[in-house]
C-alpha cells in the first residue's frame, strides 16, 4: 500500500518557540517514527498562535485558530501532546480541545450530507510528560475528548512518562527518553495510528446520522435537537 | 457483507436481576438496535456474580470472573453500561476493569507471536444513566480503561442520560427513554462498533508488540519490560 | 489541649488480611505519626468485609458495611488509603465510597435538627500507592468524594508514591518508604488533620441546612428537594 | 463576632464584559449571600485580563497575573466559578489554576518562618453551570487543585446547575436560577466558607512544614526536596 498519510502532532507545552520543552523531545520521538513509516508530520505549538477564548471557529480580531484548524482538517492523524500541572492536563490542550468543540455546532464543520463530523475518518492520540503524576488522567481527557469529536482512538495510542512522586528533574533531565516502557509505548501508538488511518481511507465510516436522528425521532418526544 | 457478529452488554448496574435497572432499558435499545443490525446480543449483569477483588483472572475459591471474562473473549463488541453514584463511575463497572488488568500481565491474555492483548480487534462503547450529573466523567472512565486494554475506540459510542442539578427521577421514570439526544446517540454508538468490529475482522490489527518492545530496546537503558 | 481524637485508616488495598500491602506500609506511617500526636489509631482493610453492592447502609443478609459505618461514625479523622489500578481508584475504595452514598437519603444519617449530615466536623485525607502512574488523580476522585458526604478537607491532606512510567516494582519494594517527598506530605497530611478535627470539635459547624432550605424555596419554584 | 471578611469569586467564562453569562448569574446569587453575611465581594473575570500561558507569576509583557494574584492574596475566600465545555472544565479556570502552581515553587509566595504556602487560612468552593452534564467532574478539579494550593474545602462548598442530556438551553435560559437544589447547595456553600473564613481567621493553622521537611528527613535518603 503506498502510503501518502500526513501526521500533526499539536505540543501542547506552554513555553513558546524555541523555548526548550521536555514533551517536544518524545514528540520529536514519535515524528521519526511516523516518518519512518512514510507518514509526513508536522510539529506544531499551538502556544505559537493566539488562540482566543471561545466554542466558535471564529472568534474575532486577532485570533489565529483557523491556522490550526486547517491543518487539523487536512491531516488523517492528530496527536495532542501536553505537560501535566498541578496532576492534570495542561490549559494549552485544554484551549485547543474547547475550541474544536465548535464541531457540534457549526454547520461547516460537518458533512451535509451524512451529518458526520468532518473529522470522521481521522485518529487521534495522546503523549505526555511531566515531572511528576498525572499522565493517565490527562491521557483520558485528551482521549475522550477527540472520540466526542469524532476521531477514531485505536488500541494503545498513548505514551507517557512521569518522575516518582513530587517535584524533581522532567523527562529528558532524568533521562527519561531511554526509558523502554515509554519507547515502546510512543511506538505502538504510531503503528496503530497509522494502520488506522489507512483502513479508515480506505474503508470511510458509513454512519449516516441524519438518517439516524430520523430513526431516533420515532422513539421520542422532541422533534429537533 | 453476511455479519456474524456478538455484542456483549454489561450492565454495570448495582441491582442483582431480577430487580428493575434504569439502566437496564437504555441497554435494552442499544440491544434492539444491535439485533437489527444482525448482531447477536447478550446484557448481563456483572453483580449476578462473584467478582471478588483482585488483578489476577482467578482469584481463588468461589470467584466467577472466569465466566464474565470468557463471554468478553467470545464476541466482538463489549459495552459496557453503568450508573452514575456521588457524580462518578459505579463500584460494579471500577471491579470489572479492575479484573480486565490481569491483560497487562497474563500471558494467556496476549497472543504469542505478536504479543497483542487478546482483546484487540475488538471493539468497545459506553452507556451511563444517573439521575444526577456524572455521566460524561464516568464514559471517559470507560473508555479509556477499554483503549488501554486494546481494545478499538469508534467515534461517538457512548450515550448517556441524566437529570437536571441534585435528587430527582431517575432514566426510565423520567421519561429519559423519549429523550432524543439519547435515542439518537445510543443508535450512531450501535451503528459505529458495528461497522468497526466487522472492519477489524475483514482487516486485523497487524501491528507485533513483540518485535516493536525490540525496537525499543535500542534507544532505551533497561532490557527487559 | 488534652487530645482524645480517633482517627480510622482504610486501606482499600485489594488483598486481604494478612496479605502484605505496599498502600499499608505507608498507613502505617501514617498510624505512627497520629499516634505521635495523640491519636488513636486503628488501621482497618474493607477488603476483610463483605460490602454488598448498593447504596443503602443495609442491603441484606450478610452485608457487613455497617461495622465500617460504625467506626466511621466514632472517629473525628477518616483517611482512605488505595493502591491504584489501571491509571484509576482501586474498586474497593469505589465501593466504600458508594456505600457512604446513604448519607444523601437516609434519614438516620443527618442530624434532626440541623439536617446535617453526620458526618459534618469529621475530616478526610487520602493516601494513594501504585507502581505507576494515577496517584492525583485517585486522590482528587476520593477528597472531592468525602467533601460532597460533608467532611471538611484541610489543606494538603494528600500523600502519594508512584513509579516512573509503566510496569515496575511497588512503593515498599522500590523503596518509596525512603521518599523524602512522600515522608514529608504524610506528617503534614496527619498534622493538617489533627489541628481541623480539633478545632472543629471545639467550634462545630452551626450551618442550618434546614432554615437554608427554607431560604431557598423563596426563590425556587419546587417546594421540596 | 465581627466580620470584616472579603471574598473572591473568579468567574471563569470565556465570554468577556460585558457579555452576557450564564455562569454570572449564579455568581450574582452567592454574591448576594456573600454580601447578607458581611462578606464584601467582588466578582471579577480572568478573561478579562491577559493571562499568558506559564506556571511563573511573571510571564514577561503583557502578562496580567499579578492584578488577579493580589486580588487572590488579598481575601479570606475565593471562588471558582465555570462554564462546561466538552463535559469538562473550561480552559479559563484551568489557566486560573496553572498560574496558582507558582505556589509551589516561588518563595515569595511561602511563609519564610513556616514554609506555608501563602492561601494557607484561605478557603475555597465552586460554582458551575452547563447546558450539558459534566459539572461534578469540573467541581472535582478546582477544589482538589485549591486544596493542594493551600486552600482549605469546607464541607460542601458547590453548587451547580446542567440540562439534561445532550445540546440544550443554559442555566438562566432554562430557568435554573429558579431550581431548589441549585438555591439551597449555593447558600449552603456561602455559609460554610464564611463560617470556615473566620474560624481560621481567629485560629491559623499552626503546621510548620520546614520542621516536618525536617523530621522527614531523618526517615529518606534524599537530603533536601
Amino acid at each position: 500500500m503506498i502510503t501518502l498519510m500526513k501526521a500533526l502532532i499539536l505540543n501542547c507545552t506552554l513555553k513558546p518557540t524555541p523555548e526548550s520543552s521536555n514533551t517536544d523531545i518524545l514528540c520529536q520521538k514519535a515524528a521519526a517514527e511516523f516518518e519512518k513509516l512514510g507518514v509526513t508530520t508536522t510539529i506544531l505549538r499551538p502556544v505559537d498562535y493566539n488562540l482566543l477564548p471561545g466554542v466558535a471557529s471564529h472568534m474575532g480580531e486577532g485570533d489565529e485558530w483557523q491556522k490550526i484548524l486547517d491543518q487539523i482538517l487536512d491531516v488523517e492523524i492528530v496527536v495532542i501532546a501536553s505537560p501535566i500541572w498541578v496532576g492534570q492536563l495542561g490549559s494549552v490542550a485544554k484551549r485547543v480541545i474547547e475550541r474544536l468543540n465548535a464541531i457540534f455546532h457549526e454547520k461547516e464543520l460537518s458533512d451535509p450530507k451524512t451529518g458526520q463530523f468532518l473529522v470522521y475518518n481521522k485518529v487521534a492520540g495522546a503523549l505526555v510528560t511531566g515531572n511528576e503524576d498525572g499522565a493517565h488522567y490527562a491521557i483520558m481527557n485528551i482521549l475522550w475528548s477527540m472520540e466526542e469529536f469524532g476521531f477514531t482512538i485505536p488500541p494503545n495510542v498513548n505514551a507517557y512518562w512521569v518522575g516518582v512522586a513530587g517535584p524533581g528533574p522532567s523527562y529528558a533531565e532524568a533521562g527519561g527518553d531511554r526509558h523502554l516502557y515509554t519507547n515502546k509505548t510512543y511506538k505502538v501508538m504510531v503503528h496503530n495510528l497509522v494502520y488506522f488511518a489507512e483502513l479508515l481511507k480506505e474503508h470511510p465510516i458509513p454512519t449516516d446520522m441524519l438518517k439516524i436522528e430520523e430513526e431516533a425521532k420515532k422513539e421520542s418526544d422532541e422533534k429537533s435537537s
